[in-house]
């Protein structure tokens, strides 16, 4: 069992230390704000009075504050401590941020890790809660077992920027995706259709949609966009009728008209014929024009 | 066992009477080009020489054609065999043409479903592929043992309208998270990111937003929008994050700015605060707007 130390209780850092409890990691914790840590020290957590001494506790440290330069307030002045320790930064940031931050800790001889979580909260420690890391593949290898207690911890590459970078990808993947849901219950709303019915009808459907993503990502990297899910002319005659309907039923239309643009794009650029997939390259290659919206 | 007709043998008539074999059931085709019968007649299917033949040896009449007026083109010459059968429209249309299609079809003296085959034609025949339903409760459940050989097949509500909505809908969402999808794609692709590797993780965090969806959904079925997965305004901050690491990374922002755009609707709609789920009523509040793009 690793000697682990918590530093910020909010939302997120009290989560993760209720999970590594559960898990049997002993766990130091500290907070700006001391009385936080008191429900986690009835839960079995030794609290520290200084980051320095939660440091000198713990083979791994997780920190999780609202922005880098918090991380680097706090543990600037437990530089002493930090050589032969593993940093989890948690903290959401940019690639650069974490690139910085990576610089910095090893420049005081410790291993970095940077993450996200990408499930919110009320799932850490579940097996389902996603946290992507990034770091030194040996870094990531040495702690994959402890950080398991938090969820499914899935290395995304030695860059510390690349947690960040599919941090922020992953959440557009999200909101299109929460987007196309929030639309169709307002269309199907308008005809009357109760939210939860509807959605029990679309949670059936994300498996389909999801296993589209995979196929269309493996017809990218070779390269080959079969039209076997229809081409793009054809998905755009489709949009067209989307965006028709929802006007009829008197329901916004900002969601298929984006979606109506990429495709025009796509056929411009003479993907017509070809399988959707080919919107990547639309949105690959349309920064200058959208720029100017 | 069902006495099963399937009429057109496109794509997806072809691949409705390989899972109807499949399951054991009697299959009478017909095809306006009878060759493209052939490989069903091979695999066990009887082959009808007309319409009213293929009607007329069948109890449950499968009609799959590019169209409706198709549809009524085929059967008006059969209408004296309808009388007593079931008849399935899987062509895809709008709700007002399905209704129209129930009545006419009832006016026969059939009964009438009316269907949309949610996902593709690869998975026919398989327990994920999605076919939602819509007609008279006592019709749909006669016929649900049988239509289990195609899929899934779901009941959607009695308004013969109702599959056609589910279906325009269910497009809408897929196309979100797709366009998500696409976006993500690009953005972590203009940093070297393999699609493939990327895809892996994004289909891992998909299970987590279809979670979302359902959650959400029964918030709006109660009226309380809570926050438990970040406020709108929060979440319009992280959109302006992602809409400016697009920009400086080169790739498109049509589907950020669009969600942007819902998100600052919210907002000035006064649910900076509340949860995400708000943004379903500013969706069903903002044609008038985005009916002027
Ligand atoms: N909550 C989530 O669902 C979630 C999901 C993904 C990522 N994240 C990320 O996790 C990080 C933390 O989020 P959270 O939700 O846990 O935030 P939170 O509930 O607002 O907690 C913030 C924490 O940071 C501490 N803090 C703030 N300013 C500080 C300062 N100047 N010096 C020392 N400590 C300071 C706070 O201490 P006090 O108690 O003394 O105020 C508190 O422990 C953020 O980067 C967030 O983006 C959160
Ligand atoms: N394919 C899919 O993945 C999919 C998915 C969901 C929904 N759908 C819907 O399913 C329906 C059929 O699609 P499909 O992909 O099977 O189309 P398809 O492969 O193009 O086949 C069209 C079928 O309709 C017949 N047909 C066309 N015009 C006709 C006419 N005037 N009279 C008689 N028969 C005629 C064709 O007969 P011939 O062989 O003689 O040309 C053929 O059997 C459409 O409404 C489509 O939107 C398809």
């Amino acid at each position: 069992m690793s000697q682990i130390a918590v530093l910020g209780l909010g939302q997120m850092g009290s989560a993760l230390t209720r999970a590594f409890l559960a898990a049997g990691h002993r766990t130091t914790v500290w907070n700006r704000t001391p009385e936080k840590a008191e429900p986690l020290v009835a839960a079995g957590a030794e609290q520290a009075g200084t980051v320095a001494d939660a440091v000198g506790a713990s083979d791994l440290v997780v920190v999780v504050v609202p922005d880098y330069a918090t991380v680097r307030a706090l543990l600037a002045p437990a530089a002493a401590r930090l050589r032969g320790k593993t940093v989890l930064n948690l903290t959401s940031g940019t690639p650069e941020q974490a690139r910085e931050e990576a610089a910095w800790f090893e420049a005081q001889g410790a291993a970095y890790m940077d993450g996200a979580a990408m499930s919110g909260t009320r799932l850490v420690g579940r097996p389902e809660a996603l946290f992507v890391l990034s770091g030194a593949p040996e870094v990531v290898a040495a702690h994959r077992a402890t950080l398991v207690a938090l969820g499914n911890p899935v290395s995304v590459g030695a860059d510390p920027g690349a947690a960040a970078l599919y941090d922020t990808a992953l959440f557009g993947l999200a909101w299109g995706a929460l987007a196309g849901f929030y639309h169709a219950v307002a269309l199907t709303g308008a005809a009357g259709v109760d939210p939860v019915a509807f959605a029990e009808v679309a949670a059936g459907h994300m498996p389909f949609v999801t296993g589209l993503m995979t196929d269309h990502a493996r017809q990218l990297g070779t390269g080959r966009l079969t039209d076997d899910d229809g081409t793009v002319d054809v998905h755009a005659a489709a949009m067209d009728h989307l965006v028709e309907t929802s006007r009829s039923a008197g329901v916004g239309t900002q969601l298929p008209l984006a979606v109506r643009e990429l495709l025009a794009r796509a056929s411009a650029d003479g993907h017509g014929g070809d399988g959707i997939a080919s919107v990547v390259e639309a949105v690959a290659a349309s920064a200058g024009e959208a720029g100017r919206v």
